[in-house]
């Protein structure tokens, strides 16, 4: 039962990129302490820590990795669980830390993010990522991530007519944004055509239609909306936060032009907050590769079904639009360390609710929302956000 | 805010082994169709799984497990997250479980821990272990598990006198009880001299003062005792869940011969549930190495500090003792795949309390804990379970 309103008091990242000066426990804690600093909340208020990470053993050999946060930020005795959902670790992480508080069994928790991808070949890193399917069925017999999702693009195309301009509309914008984003992994602006005629990954899907491999971390605090001013200003209410599941396995599901776990976590997470897809003010979505963020717009209820990627590509969905779509730069600009990242998505939203967000504020925002998927669509997680004054 | 009571109301394991006949999806097949069938459940009725598993990625190539299981036991949509604690994965696992029903979030959950730990060679196994504790400050300085409880076991020895005999001593009782077992490991019983003069792994810990590497699932169905006689006539009461941290490394902690985070836990888990260590009839305790079960006797308030070595060496933790210790043969003799354990204790406990316990059931058994530990002690887990009649 949900018993109270739950705000995020504060937040804080560490730099996205390829952190050659930085191992796992160096990310957390660059993350985690400015979360605390910005929370004002000391070690002794904090009750409990949920940490999202996806493959840490693959990449680094470190399991146990909540625990460890827990004990590099200084939160001695404090428990600790981490949760992997694929590259939805981030957002299942902060879902937990949002039932724990909103059903009063914590007040103080803290939600983190990390991954720490670039110490092993990208061949090792492919393999780990294909991980986020079925290993057996779709990895093992030669399939990784980019070809899944090209499947998925090949489709839509076929279906709707969205075309490789369109596509790679999104990486442009993303990267328009990330520009304006000092923790983001590129600043470098692209286009249409350096997108289009970058090299060939799992056609349609070029290179730069991918997020790339990133380290990075992301933490946030949560408190009950009550006592929250305590500890901060600004504090940010969660209106909504739900999940849902599907196939492991592209194969078996209903369609391949949209991802229904989305759809079903968004129907629910609108009727929870009480708001519809129009109230949405900016959305920070999962786009792993750039066929995943027009899928997302039409999963999510922002455009009918075919009619997202000519609306990215007529400037729809930038920070002056009346719906901005990944201000931070997106996975594919900002970076993707897949188990802080939808940690990190909410710490954007945060940013651009408080009118925090620098160079990319949007202007007037009051409600943003968060979609993080796991895998090729088997987990997604939704959060609704909004303002508190 | 906890508003109500959780029941146990379906059990379910996988026989535990070198299953070369079984892949993680079959592992969790064989324990998850137990548990549903056990408690009566359709996949309908189910709201959430927590799925425990510690390294997957290293041991199978494969994340996103909760996903996977929801997926493979034909739960539609309905969202799923893997807990990851090291070897206390499942532990914390059925904690969260635990919580979602207590406070009233979700009616019928299913708790499931699996590891699939013999499709890689030891050494690799061994390594994918050692990200249980810090990696870069212990596994890459060259310690292994084997090497930080044998310096536990070892200040154990010079503080209290406790001897290899009573090391040995828990290692015979735990394959005595494994014995009477079908789902165990080893049905081999041994004797002190065989573990005293088995290889020397880490001394003074020989290979038979170590619990084996194992394929195995475990998994439980929880619901509000309200409402748990629809669906079974002898639901188990949760009467407390408990979880605290410490240090990764062992180097850090306030002590060697002990695990402050149980402790802890285990202080909490008495208050909760208004008993005390003397109350309780039986206890499945982590016993990754032998000196581990002489540590949780102790932590656990079972003994005072330096007592419990010779009390099973006397023989007084048996099936047939007012306190029975690992009734099901322990990590020891019914086997270790990590991020089963800590599910398979409850699932051994519940069958204790049911009074299906088999040719190992202890007498009259009313009160049951069970203990579950990541690493060398940053996680620990408390659980104790009541008869609702």
């Amino acid at each position: 039962m949900y018993v109270r309103e739950v705000a995020v008091i504060g937040v804080g990242l560490s730099r996205f990129g390829e952190r050659w000066d930085a191992g796992l426990k160096e990310l957390m804690a660059e993350a985690g302490l400015h979360a605390i600093e910005d929370a004002k909340i000391t070690s002794d208020d904090v009750e409990m820590i949920y940490g999202g990470t996806m493959a840490s053993g693959s990449f680094t050999g470190q399991e146990h990795v909540a625990a460890l946060m827990s004990d590099q930020l200084g939160f001695k005795n404090v428990p600790a669980v981490r949760i992997e959902n694929a590259c939805a670790s981030g957002g299942s992480a902060l879902r937990l830390g949002y039932i724990a508080v909103a059903s009063g069994i914590h007040d103080i928790v803290v939600v983190g993010g990390v991954e720490k991808m670039t110490d092993v070949t990208s061949s090792e890193a492919t393999s780990a990522l294909g991980g986020a399917g079925d290993q057996e069925w779709e990895l093992f017999q030669g399939i990784t991530f980019p070809g899944l999702y090209a499947m998925m693009a090949r489709r839509h195309m076929h279906d709707y007519g969205t075309t490789e301009e369109q596509l790679a509309s999104v990486a442009v914008k993303n990267h328009d944004n990330a520009f304006k984003n000092k923790y983001a992994q590129f600043h470098k602006k692209l286009t249409i055509d350096e997108v289009i005629n970058s090299k060939m990954v799992a056609d349609p899907l070029k290179l730069l239609d991918c997020s790339p491999i990133s380290d990075g971390a992301a933490a946030l605090v949560l408190a009950p909306l009550e006592t929250a001013r305590k500890y901060n200003d600004t504090p940010i209410k969660i209106l909504a936060s739900e999940q849902a599941s599907d196939t492991l396995r592209l194969a078996e599901r209903d369609s391949l032009t949209g991802i229904k776990a989305t759809s079903i976590a968004a129907q629910k997470a609108y009727k929870h907050a009480k708001v519809s897809a129009n109230d949405i003010d900016l959305a920070e979505v999962h786009d792993c590769f750039t066929i995943a963020e027009i899928m997302a717009m039409e999963d999510l209820g922002f455009y009918k079904k075919g009619e997202a990627g000519k609306a990215v590509a007529d400037g729809e969905t930038t920070l002056q639009s009346k719906l901005a779509i990944n201000t931070s730069g997106g996975l594919k600009g900002c970076g993707h360390p897949v188990g802080a990242t939808g940690v990190k998505q909410a710490v954007e939203v945060v940013w651009q609710l408080r009118g925090q967000a620098e160079g990319r504020q949007v202007k007037d925002a009051e409600i943003g929302l968060t979609h993080n998927v796991g895998g090729s669509g088997a987990t997604a997680v939704v959060h609704i956000f909004g303002r508190s004054n």
